[in-house]
């Protein structure tokens, strides 16, 4: 695979990879230099961490910045712990504020002290705004470098202060407008810049649509909003209604992405920044968190089975079947779980239309329930030729679909009212509802019908 | 709640619904015209089918192409079922070129003709180049209204053209520059014509670093790029280097999301666009597949502990810890399955360094098999007063851990391979073989242990 003919970025990181292996340095240095730092992150992220710190070395000084922003945060401590406090300096000036925000509670504190030194009066003031709100609302997501023009001055105006200015900060896609007070009055398209007479006075065309964001607005929150009114970039205000700051789209995919693999890796019970090269030791004590919860639910599930030692003793087919219950369950009600999650993510569910829900989960339930039952029934009663195991089966199989459902849709809107992440915690209580249920039904019903006795 | 102090959308979603419930269709109207289509959109979803139409008759029919858009395939089947041709006509018309070619799939064949035949030639003719391509490529998600102006004349003749022409297309933050072929030779930022001089040349200004996206380029890297390197809109070319439409931000966000959701969805083989109200008997068929695909997986396990049955009968200890083994080791596997399942999609695994990621997971799994080997044994013991026990699942707990780790590393590799998803595969495959190895060695061994035979 040449380099011309690298389709996609899967084939270019094979080929860096490759070309680190055979020890083709100048080979590869060349291909790093037509990479972007996202792309670059991608690849020392893929990097066992002694090749990550060989490639490190190599990379564009200038694009270390940016770098180490899209790594995840075990490779970045890992980098930064190998950089003296001139070359993070040097890597933290080319920042945009927002960005330089993120990366700077990663920085060492003699660093930190160095790098606000460093900077002039205004910058750093800038940098200490966007430091007092938290990372995870607008004020946080925010840019402090909007363009702000006048409502009284002419599109010409506005041209000319422009040309003057030189550069606009990149994804400009608009000015906004605001009155002596920096109060935010509207938002000035580019595009309308560029269409409207000249003539024209900026406080007769601007946007006034636009609802800016308040400072406080919640993450998830600013991405529906860019979602839903397709925005490019969104003005920031204060209580006050100043204009603080912007956001922009790019930011906002990252966001986006970022939940993504947060919902995927929570359902797992994975950290989602996990390293795939994070030292074993690190991954293996994160992980063992999960497994321990996991071995308690699954001690509840056998203490429930202890409770039906005498059955299980004289009847070998209920150990054989036993398993078959409680993970049809499982796997029936994870499905009403995501389906939930995904609805309470979106804003779907709540309380006027859960009722609803359950009712047209319970249906399912019922028909799949039905239909399992009897199917895995009839191959009992073909494998032990005991019609009696079958009933046991079926009527267990049957009331584990419908806890499992029940289970799915409120055990979520019960976990929220508690503050407690449903994809989290959701999944291992789910199953050990239906592993219980499934367990106990099964087994008991089997005692009481073949032996009178449970 | 008030109106006026609905702080976010899931309040808003929820007082619309009391509106519904309530009756007050006036306070629903009024409600409904401060939404954005994406919004009705997820409110619609949010509503058992009855009271989807009864706000769907409400919502301004401006606004019916936007909103059929952005339901769910469930959701805009019905709607669009329950709508005249007339309708249906009116409310495609205002959509966008790649908008109407994502609906034009669920709209009646009478219909599309009729539309087609009401469309003049260059729009009928733009409309069949976007349907020409496949819907999850560059072709499919572009639009066909890309601004474009020649290289050889000013910035000032630009403008000139521009304020002529009016309104630009939504999501403009650059013009294509192109020669008289309508080949692609550059992008010339909107930013670039309010800042520099009126009197540069296009062809000196304008950014050539942007490669243009080939047609046929997947969704996935189209997505990337745009990830990668910021962008606001692309190019998209054909294979003669000719312009022929521009990918905008806003589409490249849906995917984004879409993608995120389908991962989800699938871990729990649900369909992804599962619609929360769709008919019970349309979800109990659809969900019915999945349970049947885990109830063979189930009977696959279940025979291995048939085959146990000597043991099984004689110590009952044996049955109450068995569900131990499997589940533990199902997590395990899940947990690097899930990490190798996030890393293939970002494109940083590959046989090139699978087996550093392997030797990683084996000494995670190593570790946390003998953690929690350990402490299983000393439960068993103390609760059987059996150390023969303790041995049987400790070493059980630690196989079993290692051939999940081995199985979640090996399984995506070999599945992507056949061209098969791992999410969608992965995880059910991989929980067969925990169960199986599970339930084998620890019963296996049990018997071997305690009784002198198997």
């Amino acid at each position: 695979m040449s380099e011309a003919t690298a389709r996609n970025s899967e084939d270019r990181l094979q080929q860096l990879r490759e070309a680190l292996e055979s020890g083709e340095l100048q080979h590869l240095r060349r291909m790093l230099h037509s990479l972007h730092p996202a792309e670059i992150a991608l690849l020392l992220e893929s990097l066992p961490q002694a090749e990550r710190e060989i490639v490190w070395r190599i990379v564009d000084p200038d694009d270390h910045g940016e770098i180490l922003l899209h790594l995840n945060d075990h490779a970045r401590a890992q980098l930064i712990e190998g950089m003296d406090a001139a070359a993070l300096l040097a890597a933290a000036e080319g920042l945009e504020m927002d960005d330089l925000a993120d990366l700077i509670a990663d920085l060492p504190e003699a660093v930190t002290q160095r790098l606000l030194y460093s900077m002039d009066a205004d910058n750093r003031e800038r940098l200490q705004t966007v430091l007092s709100y938290p990372a995870d609302t607008a004020g946080g997501l925010m840019n402090t470098d909007p363009v702000t023009v006048r409502a009284d001055v002419s599109v010409d105006v506005v041209l000319r202060y422009l040309r003057l200015r030189g550069e606009l900060p990149e994804q400009t896609d608009a000015l906004f407008v605001v009155d002596r007070y920096q109060k935010y009055l509207g938002a000035l398209p580019v595009a309308m810049l560029v269409t409207y007479d000249p003539n024209r006075v900026v406080g007769e065309i601007m946007d006034t649509e636009i609802r800016p964001f308040d400072v406080g607005l919640s993450e998830r929150e600013v991405t529906q909003r860019f979602e839903n009114l397709d925005l490019m970039s969104a003005p920031v205000v204060d209580a006050n209604g100043v204009l603080v700051g912007r956001i922009t789209i790019d930011d906002v995919v990252d966001v986006i992405r970022d939940e993504a693999e947060r919902n995927l890796m929570t359902l797992a019970g994975l950290d989602e920044e996990e390293d795939i090269f994070a030292p074993v030791l690190a991954s293996a004590r994160r992980r063992a968190v999960w497994l321990g919860v996991q071995l308690l639910t699954a001690f509840i599930a056998a203490r429930v089975i202890g409770l039906f030692e005498a059955p299980l003793e004289k009847i070998v087919a209920l150990a054989v079947l036993m398993p078959i219950v409680p993970s049809m369950g499982g796997v029936a009600g994870t499905q009403t779980l995501t389906v939930m999650i995904r609805a309470m993510a979106l804003g779907q569910i709540d309380i006027t239309n859960a009722y609803y829900m359950l009712r047209k989960e319970i249906g399912v339930a019922m028909l799949n329930g039905v239909l399992w039952a009897v199917i895995v029934a009839a191959i009992a009663i073909v494998w032990f030729h005991s019609v009696d195991i079958g009933i046991a089966i079926a009527v267990a199989m049957a009331v584990n679909l419908l806890v499992a459902a029940a289970a799915g849709v409120g055990l979520p809107l019960v976990l929220r009212r508690f503050g407690i992440d449903p994809a989290l915690a959701g999944s291992v209580i789910l199953t050990t509802v239906t592993d219980v249920v499934g367990f106990a039904v099964f087994l008991g019903l089997g005692g009481l019908i073949l032996l009178g006795q449970i």
